[in-house]
């Protein structure tokens, strides 16, 4: 099982529109990507490790497949319309990473 | 639900001993803070977006907790030697950050 990490850095007084990323462009990714994301998780970047510090990351999604190919034939299709999507919710550009998922 | 990333960025030349942090310092973890983590995942950092690319982290770790309360009373008696621990498998700092779960 991998892990494909989607990081959206924290940039003092660049937005993000949490709720249209909620609400539109990950049900979106999801509906495109269809049965291969065996999972799905959207977190609501607070603060560091110390309360009332600035979290590294506003928003982080983590999306779960069987494989690295089963990303890319699920995501590969249908990357420029995803990819074209985050301008409607943020100018803010995502880390992406894969990972093996261990536990 | 709040979700606690530890995310150990990949640094060219220090090493992360996976197995140690698979085997002994998050099962310490686990049994530290006790039945206030609701779930644990740890991540092996394979690439970034385009396969062979380096991963933005070396591993990521992440914690659920009910609230913010509850991840600092079960893990603040404890920190220290948890803390301590992390020498032992690597040099890297690691990250942290608290998020609030919206799915």
């Amino acid at each position: 099982m991998i892990r494909v990490s989607v990081l959206y850095p924290y940039t003092e007084g660049k937005k993000f529109d949490m709720a249209y990323y909620c609400d539109k462009h990950m049900p979106m990714v999801k509906q495109k990507v269809g049965a291969a994301c065996k999972g799905m998780t959207i977190d609501d970047g607070k603060s560091g490790a110390q309360p009332g510090s600035k979290p590294a990351y506003v928003a982080m999604a983590h999306l779960l497949f069987d494989s690295v190919d089963a990303f890319q034939s699920a995501f590969g299709p249908h990357a420029q319309v995803i990819m074209g999507d985050i301008p409607n919710y943020t100018p803010i550009q995502p880390v992406i990473q894969i990972s093996e998922v261990k536990l």
